[in-house]
């Protein structure tokens, strides 16, 4: 499963372009899902699962009370939050929290279990490296009010609008609260992290601070949705806290609204490859802040 | 399970009293769920489990042949109305038909599905007598589009806008596609039947125009729905085209936005008893148009 990748240099043109015309397309990905062959926490029928479906589910990643004390810590931040700095995101038109960024740097539970083994060696284990965090926040869906989210493949935010030139990272979707059928969980489209969606349209200068509310630029088109889940399926993994997901930069991903009474709280931490570092954003704008996309290359090992 | 009621004229005071103040309440229901004991196509224990749950799934009600040709009218109407029309409704913001209006009156084939045994005479065992249709609809709930429609009951708005005195009526919400998942099926709350929901504030005139885009009056408060989901929980029963849900009319229920590439297409028929024919508005408006609640009361066998 692990497949010899051309090295950057010699590939002519960004194979990643997007936002570049008024079309979309669909390329096949260029790298490989599972990089090298490292020992890790999985078994090897469940790396395969990963390689072929673009996601793997890892039910009581941590156990309840672990999840019980991250979720009582990330109520507390949110509780304490100004929504008027710069790494608070609110809803649009109200001032309830929706995410908590950089928690890996600003917050010493959070950087702890960013290192622990059971997260960062699957993460090794998946990129074939060392392990950097590029992101880190606390999403919060509260009840009755959460919004929405549309579709999209974050790798195609981060190649575009930060800089990351490989798909050789992985994001982990840790639950804090149940997320079940009703509270809006993750919706995955299997086996969509083979395709690269390149969209239409141009990214506006600053377009970081409104995508965070309300996406409008980055965003697949309809036709390309119905490709990919022609191609493989929506799958909406759930599960208790503690439980887990794995899923490649490249899957596309969205979630519905949260009408229910539960309030659906997960910890997502993105992992990056050490050798796959921001350079340059290929959409050709001034880098997004570093509680979007770190900058600086720290890895997880003495972080 | 048929319990006796007292007439109107010996209440005191409206028991369905709501948007009369600045607080919620719940009151227990004033009415029987099943009226008399009408013999019918349901079995006992399958009247048991609606009044008691307040909804009961209808899988396989139409044929699968039937549902596609309900589902092909539906969309050729879509496709054919004006937008502007009074009886025609639009998602907020586009011109997308969600919409379309007292189609038993103005649509053949639908005028004789109503009247059909295999609906009306479930109406008339739950209800206890002849049944004519308070409402007819088409909800078109389009791929990757669809809103959400947050949580609400039925009476609670007939009762105050329209003018219906008994919880004496039953919707009948039919799939003509498949309703899952991804596509924002139906939600309701079980047991939700038993608990008037008073709501509060009050409903400015020509609320209609705006309210069947957008809630902002006769809305639950988040105590009252938490109160409901304590007594009983959330369900979301999903079937093919041809199955149906038939849903108390003050059973609490809404639903998610469609974020998934499968158009959600219901036929949605509301039976209410003859002997519960509309009266004044209970808010004290004037009432809304025929093409939300008829007042001319035709029973089935003669529309």
């Amino acid at each position: 499963m692990s497949v010899a990748y051309p090295p950057l240099s010699t590939v002519e043109a960004d194979p990643y372009e997007s936002r570049v015309g008024a079309e979309w397309s669909a390329q096949p990905r260029q790298d490989p899902v599972v990089w090298g062959s490292a020992e890790g926490p999985l078994a090897e029928p469940q790396l395969t699962q990963y390689a072929e479906q673009g996601y793997f589910a890892a039910t009581e990643l941590l156990s309840l009370n672990e999840a019980a004390e991250l979720l009582a810590e990330a109520n507390a931040l949110a509780a304490a939050a100004d929504v008027t700095a710069a790494d608070v995101i609110a809803e649009p038109n109200s001032k309830v929290v929706r995410s908590l960024f950089r928690l890996h740097r600003t917050n010493d539970r959070i950087r702890q279990l960013v290192k622990d083994p059971r997260l960062a060696d699957v993460a090794r284990q998946m990129l074939g490296s060392e392990v950097y965090v590029h992101q880190c926040r606390v999403n919060f869906k509260p009840a009755f009010q959460g919004k929405e989210f549309f579709w999209h493949s974050d790798f195609e935010t981060w190649h575009v609008e930060d800089g990351m030139t490989r798909m050789r990272a992985v994001s982990l979707s840790i639950n804090l609260t149940e997320n079940n059928e009703f509270n809006g969980p993750l919706m995955v489209v299997r086996g969509s992290h083979e395709y690269y969606i390149q969209c239409a349209g141009q990214t506006p200068a600053n377009h970081f601070e409104q995508s965070l509310r309300k996406q409008e630029y980055g965003v697949p088109s309809r036709e390309a949705l119905l490709f990919l889940v022609e191609q493989g399926e929506i799958v909406a993994p759930k599960g208790g806290p503690g439980s887990a997901l794995f899923f490649e930069c490249n899957t596309m991903h969205g979630s519905v609204g949260n009408l229910s009474p539960y309030p659906r709280t997960n910890l997502f931490i993105v992992y990056n490859s050490v050798d796959n570092g921001l350079v340059a954003p290929f959409g050709g704008l001034p880098p997004r802040p570093e509680f979007l996309a770190e900058r600086e290359l720290i890895p997880v090992t003495v972080l």
